[in-house]
């Protein structure tokens, strides 16, 4: 048991995964909830086994909590911490599932170390297209990796207890920055996700219904842009000047491989799918 | 029983995987096989369970064959289809895989209509990032799509014998032209890839190894590249026209996003994300 009462605030996919991993894997005495949406609370009420406590408020689920983790949806997060600062236990160490780190961890700390806990942002990449506590698995973080992103030195101590934390779900862990965390996470996934968007936008000009014909190329590719577009908006305002970079990046190849193409440059052509697949292959 | 004798004429991941699908389904007698590559013809040598005959040429291997099927890379199917059609028995029906159809078409059925035998070409769109007779398998095009694609009214008879012939290998069987395939290939096919390459191409180039940070969102998005560098030169050089007028359709709304982005504008980011959802949910 590596703490006594955990608190999630937001019970959607992530956060209702977490709750039935941290039962499975006996990590705390007693877990409390809150969810915004009525009908995700009640379906916490309906698992008495997983909730010891379904709680109307934010404030009132953290009370006594030794560990808080906010899986809410990004721009929501660092409210969160702002509201239930003055309900913390003195000593409580709370947690994000976030997907974009610098804005979060620098208000969240801030608001959280006035109180006499301490805020530490984290990122399991873990999930799917899927959203909601319908689809919740105890195993849903199990071999992914997960990001610890610290802002200061002092940090160190609340970094090993998370980290022993999601360890004992069966993650890689990785501490870096919040801000190399967020310029990694601009290539790792968001550009995937506005690019396979944009694949999708293409094929839906076309003339004709091009779906029927697609196969399992147009399946895994596009597979990420049926994600929650309001999870999406908010990552692309939380990570705007990385997500550009990363995109500024792309185009600036896609061009080049544009122009090999239009001029049949045979030597640039086979370098471009030469360099893809040998880096594709070390995964 | 469809044919009596079936020739393939190389014996890759394509070629070989219809040979034992061919086996198992009973679509034929016997199946003669030729392959370029010597260390192949052994391995076909290996199985004569499934080859009754490994030939040393292409026009070896055709001699009575009722049936032919090429599975070279696309740039040497009219080559091939050439050579042999001296050899054809008069009223055999030859085939292709190829994933790009204008060209291969044109040129393999002239040949081939003047010796007396029918040139139809298909693309079943089965297989993955792996290649060569190893990774063989009987239930490759499994529920996979498939394309016929004839260049006149006239070979209505060789696309029925065709259409049954897929089928029987459990394929979703559409007849388009070559011109109408080349176009919806380029957008769910060619274009996915090139970007997905891109894709790498960009993360590649980061300022550390992003790879150990990636989560399956990546790994789906750019599985593709992994793709043999040889056969998509190929396909590239073979369908240049449509994949252009793809990566320019594409490029228009890449920039579109990323102008959306970089001026905040809410309402054309939600729109994309929600549009990109609704077409690909209807997958």
């Amino acid at each position: 048991m590596i703490f006594n009462k955990i608190a999630i605030l937001g019970a959607g996919l992530l956060g209702a995964s977490f709750a039935l991993a941290a039962k499975r894997n006996a990590l705390c005495a007693s877990i409390s909830v809150w969810s915004r949406s009525e009908s995700t609370l009640n379906k916490c009420l309906a698992r008495s086994d997983i909730f010891s406590e379904v709680a109307e408020t934010p404030s009132d689920a953290v009370k006594d909590a030794d560990f808080v983790l906010i899986c809410t949806p990004t721009e929501t997060i660092p409210l969160i911490a702002k509201e239930i600062s003055t309900s913390l236990k003195v000593g409580a160490i709370v947690s994000d599932v976030g997907s974009v780190k610098g804005k979060i961890c620098t208000i969240s700390s801030e608001v959280i170390s006035a109180s006499g806990a301490h805020f530490v942002g984290s990122h399991p990449m873990a999930g799917s297209e899927k959203v909601g506590i319908d689809f919740a698995e105890a195993d849903l973080f199990e071999g992914c990796s997960c990001f610890i992103t610290p802002i200061s030195e002092n940090d160190k101590l609340y970094v090993e207890k998370l980290s022993s934390l999601w360890k004992a779900l069966r993650m890689r862990v990785y501490v870096l920055s919040p801000e190399l965390h967020d310029a990694i996470v601009a290539r790792v996934s968001h550009l995937p996700h506005i690019v396979a968007s944009t694949i999708c936008d293409t094929a839906s000009d076309f003339e004709l219904n091009i779906l029927p014909y697609s196969g399992p190329g147009f399946r895994d590719t596009t597979r990420v842009s049926s994600g929650s577009p309001v999870i999406w908006e908010s990552i692309v305002a939380d990570n705007r000047a990385e997500i550009l970079k990363a995109l500024k990046d792309y185009s600036v190849r896609l061009n080049k491989i544009i122009s090999a193409i239009e001029t049949d440059d045979k030597d640039a052509i086979a370098k471009f799918f030469n360099k893809a697949k040998s880096f594709r292959d070390r995964l």
